[in-house]
């Protein structure tokens, strides 16, 4: 039997499917009934509008990006779900019409286990900015 | 015996609080160590931290600012936990430095009973954006 991957590993897979730009295995990180709610705020509930959300993206602007995640920190709820913070770095590439620059965020993830698979049933992601600027600032 | 007040009611009683800039009804919202993310991606873990960030700003810019909440949604994980979308809308008063204005977000919240008392574990902001200016927006 192979060994079940944990809720924090959500982190790695996300940015694996982000890095290869492949919306299937985007897709699978979600369950069916699952709510998305991007940086700007814009709300997708179930995975077919979380994918037809990112899809023209991965097309265009963010083609090239890549997807760095750094899991801050898991808290069980039960046995079954967990909430994770995620540090998230969005590098944009040459596709992006500003070109090369890169954006931190937060991500909020509650991730459930349904028939032995943990895959996210809300996630929620913020932009880190200086309050007094409204500027996106980086971690480093 | 008092009725139970579910987990939706954590909204309604959110928006009290900051009403009445209430620092002790705002904490006892949270569970303690409840987790917070604001809508510029400061992280904040425990009630002391989530009061700490907010006490200032109930004291000065937002002094008279009053804030709304609309439910969007309620999903449950358990018996004992469940997820919230919040539609929420600042209107920052003269204290503001920029002066009266709103901002509309959308709260993700996971709340959980314990004790019988429905808390908030974890919430996240985030600011609604237009993704092609940057530029905050309002719902209507």
């Amino acid at each position: 039997m192979v060994q079940e991957e944990g809720p924090a590993s959500i982190a790695a897979r996300f940015a694996d499917a982000w890095n290869r730009h492949d919306m299937a295995a985007f897709a699978a990180l979600f369950h069916v009934d699952a709510s998305f709610v991007n940086r700007f705020g814009t709300y997708w509930r179930g995975v077919e509008q979380i994918v037809a959300g990112h899809a023209p993206i991965h097309e265009t602007i963010y083609s090239d990006s890549t997807l760095t995640n750094e899991v801050a920190d898991v808290d069980p709820i039960s046995d079954d779900a967990a909430i994770l913070h995620i540090w998230s770095r969005l590098s944009a590439g040459a596709a992006h019409p500003v070109g090369p620059h890169r954006v931190d965020t937060m991500i909020l993830a509650v991730v459930t286990r349904r028939d032995g698979a943990w895959k996210i049933q809300a996630l929620e992601n913020v932009t880190l900015v200086n309050p007094r600027t409204g500027e996106p600032i980086l971690r480093d």
